[in-house]
């Protein structure tokens, strides 16, 4: 059983210690530094953003990741500042980052990952970074959770958090994360900041395996813009500090309880992500089943989520069904017009290709909510999908006209 | 040598007589159905969307061209309804507008193409298509081409249209054309409405050959949101009564200055549909040069000019250079971060991959224009091209917020 840890935060998972601080790189005092320390050395996967202007951290990461991944023990992440398209000085800071809170904490450099969010192009302030490094250090503490989960936030309205405990092999463990985004939002291309911890014991090759898995169902199903930040990274770290046998082989019933598990934090996280979309009203979820095949499904259900069109008249609260249907037609699955469903919550407007004339005023009432499905069924196989996705408002467009300024 | 023809429009080429009447379509008494006629016989060539829901008249003038590819005689365009995601009703209802103009031309009713353009998902009120028909073939003119531009009109705040002529064998030709667009419009997978005509002689599968060779430089290297609609269709008509001897084989010179001329055409409507983009407020040229491969090229500046968070930095007239070089990082195309450079106008901001601490009061100025010029040099080869886009406006999300309502 999967159980939620309510009010839970990174630092429900035995082992691990957070902070979050204002240090001065976001200004009016907001939170901007947050550090996670393991007092065990974990074993770490992580996703990085495919972008081919990957930032001075991913670099730094993905460099770590091969040198030591069994052995991390702090994770330092700044926001109001990206550190990407930086040049040769980007990694230099982002080095020197790393060896600041190597030596606040007494552990390796090579045990620090380094994450940055906020403005590309801009140098990390170094003076005000080491007056920062130092703050977090003194502040980590046991219940510093939720304000390292703020300290990551930019556009972010609200901080996003999830924690669960289970049994694996006769213990209780736990998994827990923290994540940041709300722009720049677009899957399979990328993802977002997020830290995922548990005190599970699980060797290094399949904790990658189990998170690939997780976020393929999770955060490679939302978009809010279809924009792909260059910084975008998911990590997971396992200080296997819980006990239980260490998970080693992906055939093991704990091993798929624990992707389980995984998969739902994940999930929670990437909900909580779209529903503070960058000016989002609505929280749409889209289902395209009838799909060729899942691939099918999910290109499809991608297309719909991604149409400016299509979110544009969910934030206008608009039943244009022929939008989803365009959208649909472009997204190169193969359809057959004769087929086709579509449904705005329970209310069908569209069988076998054919308006049916819905009931306008049902449909008023079903996108004047905050919560909106839409299906569409293909009629033509077993592929089926759902993901996630924000209306388009005014306020994205204020949110992002004037970012830097 | 190709002349503009002032004030032009598609009644400005030889052979062509049109019409664009108020019928009711679309209420408050605007253009709503135009109508073009052709004394003597065309050969046509067209290119469609390439959405898989395709609208009823798309069907239809698709199988027309197949059966009678030099034998058009008149087109029909209404707006206000797209008669797309309609059914068997919907082809009904294109057959018979066809038809109705046969009887009201007293042309075969194989030589009628059918156009349409709205809202999606709506049936053609026919009561209201049969007067309008019979008051748009009354209407015809040998300068009914304005009004013909207007009554294709959407949401687009004027019309588009451009007329030039040339000498082709010793002989007088002319080009001209009009088109409709300002939403939906994402190239490759579709485009727009649009018609032109001449009355220069060529051989139907030289026309089509043109036709494409145009589209792939004009039509296919902009976009506005994206989307794709269902409708998008332009058609080509070649009447042949400037008596120039009938192009033939396409290692012509005449053909290339044929094709030339045709591209000019193509290119000033793109840019027209550009500039009068759903909500637009600035006209932007995205330069991608030093790529791999012209595809390459392509790839990266319509992924650039395809981005949401682009586009609203370029409405708020900010600099945002990172969200550029992020575009251009997640298009797929091959990059170098240290060999790329950037410029806004003809001011750097990047060089090698690193920031130049760029002039921000230039910048403003700059991006205080309508018209911009963004430039990318990725340093890795010879592919280079242009394409057009527009920012996303609050207007953007209001026109499309109530669409139907």
């Amino acid at each position: 059983m999967i159980e939620t840890i309510e009010g839970g935060s990174i630092t429900s998972v035995a082992g691990f210690q957070a902070s979050g601080v204002a240090c001065g790189l976001k200004g009016d005092n907001a939170l901007d530094l947050a550090l996670v320390h393991s007092t065990a050395p974990c074993h770490a996967a992580a996703v990085f953003t495919t972008n081919r202007f990957p930032a001075a951290p991913v670099l730094h990461d993905r460099a770590l990741l091969v040198e030591n991944p069994a052995g991390l023990r702090a994770v330092i992440i700044n926001s109001g500042c990206a550190n990407a398209c930086t040049g040769d000085q980007g990694i230099k800071n982002t080095e020197r980052s790393a060896d600041l809170v190597a030596t606040a904490l007494k552990i390796p450099a090579e045990s620090v990952f380094v994450m940055s969010t906020g403005v590309i192009g801009a140098q990390l302030p170094m003076a005000t970074m080491q007056r920062g490094i130092s703050l977090a250090a003194r502040s980590l503490s046991d219940d510093g959770g939720h304000a390292a989960a703020r300290a990551i936030m930019t556009t972010d309205t609200r901080p996003k958090e999830t924690a669960i405990r289970m049994e694996l092999g006769g213990q209780q463990v736990a998994i827990a994360g923290m994540a940041k985004g709300a722009g720049m939002i677009h899957p399979r291309m990328a993802t977002m900041l997020s830290v995922i911890v548990t005190d599970a014991a699980v060797e290094t090759g399949l904790l990658e395996k189990g998170l690939r898995e997780a976020v393929e169902h999770s955060f490679h199903r939302i978009t809010i813009d279809g924009d792909t930040s260059t910084n975008d990274t998911i990590l997971l770290l396992a200080n296997g500090i819980a006990g239980n046998a260490q998970l080693a082989t992906d055939d093991w019933e704990d091993y798929r309880h624990f992707v389980e598990a995984l998969t739902q934090v994940c999930t929670t996280l990437s909900q909580a992500i779209v529903r503070d979309g960058e000016g989002a009203t609505k929280y749409v979820e889209i289902e395209v089943r009838g799909a060729r095949s899942q691939d099918q499904a999910l290109q499809a259900a991608m297309s719909v989520a991604r149409s400016s069109l299509v979110k544009t008249a969910l934030f206008g609260e608009d039943a244009n069904w022929g939008r989803v249907l365009a959208a649909v037609g472009y997204s190169g699955v193969e359809v057959d017009p004769n087929r086709t469903a579509l449904w705005f919550g329970d209310e069908q407007v569209v069988e076998n290709g054919q308006p049916l004339g819905a009931n306008e005023d049902k449909l008023k009432k079903i996108l004047s909510c905050i919560d909106i499905r839409i299906t569409v069924d293909l009629g033509l196989g077993e592929g089926e999908v759902v993901v996630w996705t924000s209306d388009l408002s005014f306020d994205y467009v204020k949110i992002n006209a004037h970012y830097r300024t």
